[in-house]
């Protein structure tokens, strides 16, 4: 089976393509309550508790200290994560804002941004290990000026890899807490005898994750990023790209997992054609993963035909797709017409892998549609907007009469009104 | 009775005042649930029913476009929402932001602002008509170039009051949605025969529509502001303030609701009596919702006496207000020590009022110690960062030996690994 091709036209709806496999939380909700209340009674013994459970494993402890680590990563892999930081850095650093001061009818108003003061990132760790989420939710909070900042990640066999640590000290963050699924983000949203509370939880996770941080959130118990749902990539190409290296992108994607996302918007029917042989090709060469790469191929990936570029960029705008690439002639022109995405990946050089691990943009996005809404993970996600306003007296008695006529208006003349009118009756100080 | 005075010390603490009054949603949520089901699956004819069954009455029509009203509004009321507008206007336009463009190890990394578009803007009828309310919430939408925007309040007797018409004709909304309570957030949110669905839902409301908006938002259903609780202040004052401005300020705070909290944190027994005395006086001579502000008064708000101005400080940085008045002799040093609260007014002459009105800054604000992670209201929360990238092929080059490394310790390198590979082993375009 390859991928599908369907030439859009009136008698194919594109509506489900949107839907998309949006995660139903209802069922896991359910199934993630008990087990945050157990965290939130229990603490470290509940924690214990649930992870033999679902991990079959007691690690040593909760709490690794990440100045306590005396291990050695490989060179090579020290050397690619410092990289990425630099890159990393030097894109977010020119992301902090600056305050705001102006003058508004003689008075001085403004903006100042001050830090959330605890984060914990969560990085996954069921099927693999991502060092790569650990610097990409770590080095934008440590920007912001964040100042406690702690991983929550699924417990290891033989404990916690130098790969984890490596990632964790070249990021800047405090200590590694080895609990995963729901009762990490529990543990790190009540907080245990042994592992901090944090105000503000990031980072993907699987459905558990997800309905735990929605759950706590909705409780007003941690603020959080966008919910993450299964990962996707769109991809706008014309006759001008390489057919093989937009296959290689759709399957980037597809090797995240079974219900991850690729599609593919084009104007020529023959490239669509070309990218369906050269996926097909791929499969056969490049064997690794199959099952899941097939499973996302076949199930949730399509390669849609419009009649030309602009419907394109409309349905991607509909869409919304967390990973945008253009690889058209024109394509800085398409990408003028973009509103909604999460990040945008620009001409024949530019796959998705790069933002996933080096160029220096993050790779924590909104999924599922969420880029209509939300923002990219950034220096911004950790910094909140206090406003202030210093009013002179001369000010206040000019706009008392607005003051009194819109509080008698709203039935609050009586001390609101008040509150401005005691200044002017009165001289001065006591 | 008088409002509470304490001395702090060792034998008193001051956690419950931290806790203070947060809404146990628990309740709520499951009395809102089925009115969202009944709203999604029923459209118009539910929400009929539902205004039949709160608000004891059947409006005309549920949607009133702005354009077609012929009414007019008191020309003080008029002039003072424009005078309101003008300076909110000033304040919001300058909080625009720049997008971003960076070169990163010779690639160029951007950030683009995007407008979400289609916004509800929740305006509060119970008690009282806010029309103010309608200019905080539309005002910075607009700004930030929302298309479509509604505004949704309970419906009255006499239909729609033309002050209400006038503030969302001033600030540019499209209609007025005469739908209340979580049924009125309902119908924004997945839309109704005639009402239009918005993808983000903001502005205050009681504990119902508050659940209604958290179910939704953990639903994926809509974005939302922070969640809105009860109105709060915290005063810091010294001897230098006037202790009747003072209790002016405490009270209009305790105007807005039984349930509001005024904190005034201060270095002074003597100053802390005098404010008292000074409530007590004005609750006598100013007997208009006496019974709201005494509640408020008596059984939300305290006096707390402490050593000195910087514990007030921290005490004010771990209470994290929804507003927060220094009025002190040296309140601009003071105000650098601040670290969370929603907006904070600076001396003598900067009641909340101001701010509530007609100063220019937002007065929708994060509440129950919601800013010490979320922002106030402004021209951002209407806009999203979408980060985009164009990688050369001689940087492609350069970083793949460190996208080989990573993608390789994660597991993803034989298709994210081979994305960037392939560029490189065959030249240039198709």
């Amino acid at each position: 089976m390859s991928i599908r091709i369907r030439e859009i036209g009136k008698d194919f709806s594109l509506e489900p393509i949107l839907q998309r496999a949006k995660q139903d939380l209802n069922d896991t909700l359910a199934l993630v309550r008990p087990i945050l209340e157990q965290v939130r009674d229990g603490g470290d013994k509940a924690v214990y508790e649930l992870t033999q459970k679902f991990d079959k494993l007691r690690p040593e402890k909760l709490v690794y200290p990440v100045s306590e680590w005396k291990g050695n990563a490989d060179p090579e892999l020290v050397a690619a994560l410092e990289k990425a930081k630099e890159n990393i850095e030097t894109f977010h650093k020119a992301q902090i804002p600056s305050d705001l001061d102006v003058k508004v009818s003689g008075n001085t108003l403004g903006i100042r941004y001050t830090p959330i003061e605890s984060v914990t990132v969560y990085a996954p760790g069921g099927k693999a290990l991502y060092p790569s989420t650990i610097l990409m939710g770590v080095i934008p909070a440590k920007i912001a000026g964040v100042k406690h900042i702690q991983i929550v990640t699924p417990p290891q066999k033989d404990g916690i890899p130098d790969g984890l640590y490596a990632a964790a000290k070249i990021a800047g963050a405090d200590s590694i807490v080895t609990v995963g699924g729901a009762q990490g983000i529990a543990a790190a949203s009540y907080g245990t005898e042994t592992i901090s509370r944090s105000e503000f939880v990031i980072g993907p996770g699987n459905k558990f994750v997800t309905a735990a941080k929605v759950l706590l959130s909705g409780q007003g118990v941690i603020g959080i990023d966008s919910p993450a749902g299964p990962s996707e990539v769109l991809v706008i190409a014309d006759i001008f790209a390489n057919p093989n290296w937009v296959a290689a992108d759709l399957l980037s994607q597809a090797e995240h997992g079974e219900d991850s996302a690729a599609i593919l918007c084009t104007d020529s029917m023959e490239f669509a054609k070309k990218v369906s042989d050269e996926i097909d090709k791929a499969l056969k060469e490049r064997p690794k993963r199959e099952a899941i790469k097939r499973a996302s191929i076949e199930n949730e990936s399509w390669i849609l035909v419009f009649p030309n570029l602009d419907e394109c960029v409309n349905f991607s705008n509909l869409y919304a797709p967390e990973h945008l690439e253009i690889q058209t002639e024109n394509y800085l022109e398409l990408f003028k017409k973009i509103r909604h995405a999460g990040s945008v990946f620009l001409g024949p050089y530019s796959p998705v892998a790069m933002g996933d691990y080096i160029s220096g943009t993050n790779h924590i996005l909104p999924t599922a549609g969420g880029s209509r809404i939300f923002s990219s993970l950034g220096v911004l996600t950790f910094l909140k907007r206090v406003t202030y306003q210093e009013v002179t007296r001369d000010s206040l008695e000019k706009l008392y009469p607005y003051v009194k006529v819109l509080s008698e208006f709203e039935g609050l003349d009586e001390e609101h009104g008040n509150s401005v009118k005691v200044r002017l009756s009165q001289n001065g100080q006591p």
